[in-house]
Order: structure tokens, then C-alpha cells, then sequence
């Protein structure tokens, strides 16, 4: 049997754990929900008020300006924060910007990609990929009356033919947290003369992430996830250099334009990924974005991911010893930075341990869904997060958890 | 000549001068920009921080609850925020929410007008118009295939035949402070069997507007101007109630769907006007917005229109007593909280009245654009003003002004 001490000791050693202390938690509670809204970073606080209190205050309109030009370099932020992102998700610092939300900015990336592919008229995706993904390729699709093609997970080499202008997967699944192969599936797409994109929402800052060495054509991310933004926060695209010329987005707008401040009256996209910006972005959370992925200097993505990686196996392997009626709904290996746990009170036993202060989620129809962001949470928070389920389980004290809503967000 | 001391009565005498205690503003500046970004309120900084702090650092996920749930009220702040909107443009509490960015917005309504007419296949906007509205029409209609008439303004009726699903039109011009009479333009859309959605980036907070009493069907407008949201505030989106039945718009994000918790495999549109939500909103850019749409808690929109229109008025009195070289880009009537300059050396003059403090910003190719909000803006500031205006033009400082960039944000 796994002992607190054991998993005291754990932490002693952990290489990381001097990164806890980037993070203000609130005492007592366990927060292993930071794969739906990661924790709040210590300095956080500080930056978004400089941009309230002085950048806007003060500085006004002057902000947007760069730095070079007096300003508090606005402009800058989306670029300057997507490069910061790119080191996290193996891409060069050209690559990204941080724009719009994720699920708009998946609209973006698959029209584009028609455009790149106009001679095929077919996106395939997977079924129970993140609703919202599937959501936005239906809106795609009836407006343009190109064919969406939802298919099953071992069946997504297989719908890959020559109508199929992109493959659009989310790389780690927010339910069973199962990582897709990048690389081979990516190849699959090329093969079939189709792009790849990839949704790294539950994937950037948990797991690593190599887009390049992949040879991904796209990607989106989340920004409030396991990168620290904060509620909401904007989300990231990426996209290859090599498609950068006669790329085409349809949500044109002038924070995408060649020369926005020149009030042109036609569209010129920006050069490179620039042109994947649309309307004015909000600064108070790019702010907030940048601290949340300044949580990340100096970290290398292979230590933090192997950490998470053996936060999980230590739960699953916690789960097994004391909680035998709960069942495993995540791979043991090639799973992301959470684990999933079934059982038919899935529901009352995530509200009965939230009670206890021991945040977790649920996700329909009966999964109790933990996650291990490396940077903030430790050993012994698994051990005794297994404990409080322990009992929770034992004293049937979930069956008092009655709650009206079932809200939360991913 | 209107005298300075002339002014000062005309402040002590104003109805609305308590509210500049509604804002922080640095000391000796003077801010005729809050047509592009609006001035801090005093109580966002600690809204703001809260919002932080408190709500995201310890509520954590639980925060996304509603406030009778136990949450901080995330998921009802767009349809919060917008009902409180909705009384300053004359529509209804259930028919405005707070979503994306003008231009992701325009987008939406835009193609949601197509659906609601799919035998029609034309829009028509004005050229002139701000440029990211024509930019996403140009973007939607290559995505399409629809096709975008862009008219002179006085051909706008002329151009509305029954092949036009869609008028939309920015209702107080971005560089003239030119406002269009939005009923009459509406009537004759109506005639046509088309819709009319309004752009209300430049008049939300500065003018009178009547949504509802205008039969408008749509309307579209930004956060960070009149409303006093910060940059990049959140746009907000009006569609009247008896379109909310068959309403479509294609960024079919979750947080639009009518149980988005639910993770349902296919997209169900929710009831009313939430459906034109997408992506997960952003809640530090939300909580500013909430401020600054708080500043005109129990101000009339009448009386602070009327306010902004003789602020406008003096300016223009003032100009054409003291600065004849300048001319004059902005109707005398029918004008928003705005006033347009002119001068072959604009951009030199904005920057050296900038370096004065006295901020305003320079359009193409000629015009200085200063913006007159209610709220904060005082009628010795607007003497002030001219007064500095005066010397930077007799003794020619304006041409030291040497700035490399043109950058501003309307």
C-alpha cells in the first residue's frame, strides 16, 4: 500500500515543486481542476492591474502603441504571447498568435483550409470529440455546404479519401484525457493530400507537444486551461510558415489587415499569422494570458508533462487500492495530464468531494474527471484526495449531495 | 468670443458634471478620445481585481456557477451586461448580449440576416463605412459566394432592390461623427423585404438610439468607447425578439447551444438572443465592460447626448473664432458625440496636441477627430483645448512633430 509518507517523500524530490509557489490557492482546498480553469498565478494580480490602473489609466489610447513608440505595446501583445506559447507546443515563434476564443478561431482554421484545399469539400472529424469542435464544423458546414464527417475513433485513417480537405482532431480528449498520435495521424492527412489540425486545448501545457516535428499544418488552444489565463482567457492558433503565403480566414477583420490604422477600403491580409487576428483584442485578458504563460519560464514541457503524467498513474494506482468500486475511464498510458474515473453517482460523488474541498468535474454520463497540472499540484494532494473519496464512498455521504445545476466548464 | 469663464459657468451649471467622479483621469490631460478608447472609471480597478482575486483565485471553476448556485454569476454576465446595455439603445433586456468583438459579431448577424432571407443573396453597406465592417462583409461574401454592394451614401436607398437580404450600416459615421436617421433608413430596407443591422460602435452612450422604435432588426457595437469597457472590451449584439424564432448564425460555438453542459453530439441553437454566444466569454474583459456600462447608472441618455452635442458645438464655435486655417469635416446637425477638423497637416497637429496633453487622434488622410463623452468631459477642457490648438498653430510646433507610427485605435 501507498502511504501519505511515500507520496511526502515524493514531493521532497520533486524537481518542481519550487514552481507551487508561482500560484495563489486558497488553503485547504485540493484543485485538481486546472484542466478546466487553471489556478491563479501569484503575479497575476499585479500585472492585470498595471494594465487597468496605468496602461489604461494613464497611458489611455497612447497604450497601443509599441514600446519602442511610447506606448504599452497593445499591438504587440497577441504576437509577443503567441511566441511565449510557441516554446510550450513545439512551433517557431512566428507561428502563433493569441486570438478570439477557441471555438471561433476553429471556424477560422477550417475555412482556411478549404481555401488551401478548394477542389475538396470534406472535413473529417471525430465522434465525441469536445462538442464545441463538432459544433462549429456544423455551422461550417451549413453555411458553405461543405460535408462534415463525424466518425468513429478507430475510424478516422479509414474516411480519409481525396474529398477530404482536413482531418480535425483534439489531440488529448477532454473526457478520457487519451492522447492522439500527432505525428502518424498527421502523416494519414498528408497522405490523402488532406491538412491536419489539431485542438490542443487539454494538451498545451500538459502534455508535449511537438507541431513542427509533426509536421501539423494548424493548430488552436486553449488559454485557460493548463496555461494559467484565467477565466475566458483568449485562446491561441497556430499555423505552419509553409502555408502562410495564400492563407485566407473569412473572419476578416481589421486587426488582420495589412495596414489597419491606414482605414484601407478593402481587405489585405497581414503578412504570416498576423492575418489570424479579427477584431480588436481584449488587453485586460491577453494580460492576464501572459502571466498565466510566464507561469511556465524556465519549465521544460518534457519534466512537467512527465510529473503529471505520474500524478495520474498515482491516483489510478491510489483508486485501485482503497475505492473498488470505482471504475478507470482513461488509458493508463498515452493518456494527458487527468485522469477519469467512473461510476453511476459520478454526478453526487464530484459535488460531494467539491463540499469537501477536493474540486474535481463531472462529465456526462458518469465520469469523474482529475486534473494534475505539474506546476501547482502535489503528490500528497492525489493521496489525500483518495482519501477524502474514500470516504465519501464509504459513509454514502454522496447521497446527500443533492444540486440543481450541472455547470462547469471545460 | 466665448470667453474660458463662459465655460466654467456652463459647468457649473451642468446636470452631469458630478459624473467625472465617475472616472479616474490623469491629472492636466485633457481626453478627447473617448470615441476610441473611453476613460478608466473609478471603480473598475477594484472590480476588476475582485474579479481576480477573489472570484477566479478562490472560487476557481465554481465561479462559472450562477450567484444562486453558489458562483459568482460567470455564465449569466454576457445576458446581464447586455440587458443593462439595452436600455441605452432602446431595445429590450432580452434581446442583447455581450459576445467576441465587433468584428466576429458583424460576421454572425450578418449571415444570420442570409438565413433569415435565403432567396436573397446581396448586402449592401456604404462605402466609407468603418473598415472592418466592409472587411468581414468582404470576407463573409467570399466565403459564401454572396455578393456585397458597397454605395455612396446618398445611394443607399437606391441601392436596396429585392435581391438584398441585408442594409447594414454604422449609424454615426467613424470619421464625420455623421449620424444616418436609422428609422427612416429601416423603413426603407423593410420595403425592400430586407433587414437593416446597425452598427453602433460610435453612437452607444453618445447618442439617442431606438432600436425598437426603428423596427431595427439588428444591431452590433463596441464595449471599449462610449461605454468605458477598457481595450478590447467585449462587443455586444442586439437582434429584435421577433427574429429570435429561426435565428441561425454559423459560429455555433458551445457556450450558444441550448444545454451546453450537456455535451451533446449535435448543435441545438439556445432560446433567444443566447444563442449568439460562441466561445467561452472572457470574464476579466466581462467585469471591466459591467463597469463601464455601470457609469451611466441613472443618467438619461437624452440629457447626456444633448450634453455631448453642445460640447461639440462649443468646439466648433471656438475653432471658427480662433483657428480659421482649420476646417471643418463633421456636420453642424445630425452629428454624434463627435467633432472632425481638418487640416493638411492633421497627423502633425494631433501628435504636437498630444504632446500638450490634449488627446485626440488623426484620420485619413486629414482629419483630427475629437470625441466629446458626457460623462467626463468638461466645457473648459473643450476651451482648453482650442486654446492649445491655437498656439500649436501660430507658432508652428506642430511642425517639430515627428512621429514614425500612425497608430490609434477608433
Amino acid at each position: 500500500m501507498i502511504s501519505r509518507e511515500d507520496c511526502v517523500a515524493l514531493d521532497a524530490a520533486d524537481g518542481l515543486a519550487f514552481a507551487r509557489a508561482r500560484f495563489s490557492l486558497p488553503d485547504g482546498v485540493i484543485y485538481l481542476d486546472g484542466n478546466s480553469l487553471g489556478a491563479l498565478p501569484r503575479r497575476t494580480p499585479a500585472r492585470v492591474a498595471d494594465t487597468v490602473t496605468r496602461e489604461w489609466g494613464e497611458g489611455l489610447i497612447r497604450s497601443w502603441n509599441s514600446v519602442e513608440h511610447g506606448g504599452a505595446g497593445w499591438i504587440d501583445a497577441p504576437a509577443k504571447i503567441g511566441a511565449k506559447i510557441a516554446r510550450l507546443i513545439g512551433a517557431a515563434a512566428d507561428e502563433v498568435i493569441v486570438t478570439d476564443s477557441v471555438s471561433v478561431d476553429i471556424f477560422k482554421l477550417a475555412a482556411a483550409a478549404l481555401a488551401l484545399r478548394p477542389w475538396r469539400r470534406v472535413i473529417v472529424t471525430e465522434a465525441g470529440n469536445f462538442p464545441t469542435d463538432v459544433y462549429v464544423l456544423q455551422g461550417l458546414a451549413q453555411l458553405t455546404g461543405i460535408e462534415l464527417r463525424v466518425v468513429a475513433r478507430d475510424h478516422i485513417a479509414a474516411a480519409l479519401d481525396d474529398s477530404v480537405a482536413l482531418l480535425l482532431l483534439t489531440q488529448t480528449h477532454y473526457r478520457t484525457g487519451g492522447v492522439h498520435d500527432m505525428a502518424s495521424l498527421t502523416a494519414a492527412a498528408h497522405a490523402a493530400g488532406a491538412l491536419a489540425c489539431w485542438d490542443l486545448s487539454h494538451s498545451a501545457g500538459a502534455v508535449v507537444v511537438e507541431l513542427n516535428a509533426a509536421n501539423a499544418d494548424m493548430a488552436v488552444g486553449c488559454g485557460y486551461k493548463f496555461l494559467n489565463g484565467g477565466p475566458g482567457a483568449p485562446a491561441f492558433v497556430y499555423v505552419a510558415r509553409a502555408h502562410h503565403d495564400g492563407l485566407r480566414q473569412p473572419l476578416t477583420g481589421w486587426f488582420g489587415h495589412a495596414a489597419p490604422f491606414a482605414f484601407e477600403g478593402d481587405y489585405r491580409p497581414a503578412a504570416g499569422i498576423g492575418q489570424m487576428l479579427s477584431g480588436t483584442p481584449g488587453m485586460l485578458g491577453m494580460a492576464a494570458l501572459g502571466a498565466g504563460v510566464a507561469t511556465f519560464d524556465g519549465i521544460d514541457m518534457g519534466v512537467a508533462a512527465a510529473k503529471s503524467r505520474a500524478l495520474g498513474d498515482l491516483m489510478l494506482d491510489l483508486v485501485a487500492q482503497r475505492c473498488p468500486e470505482i471504475g478507470i475511464a482513461c488509458p493508463r498510458d498515452g493518456r494527458g495530464a487527468q485522469v477519469s474515473l467512473s461510476h453511476p453517482n459520478a454526478y453526487e460523488i464530484t459535488q460531494a468531494l467539491i463540499a469537501r474541498s477536493v474540486i474535481g468535474d463531472f462529465r456526462p454520463p458518469d465520469v469523474l474527471r482529475l486534473g494534475f497540472p505539474a506546476l501547482y499540484v502535489r503528490y500528497a494532494d492525489v493521496w489525500d484526495a483518495v482519501e477524502y473519496l474514500s470516504r465519501v464512498l464509504a459513509n454514502g455521504e454522496w447521497r446527500e449531495a443533492r444540486f440543481a445545476v450541472r455547470r462547469a466548464v471545460t
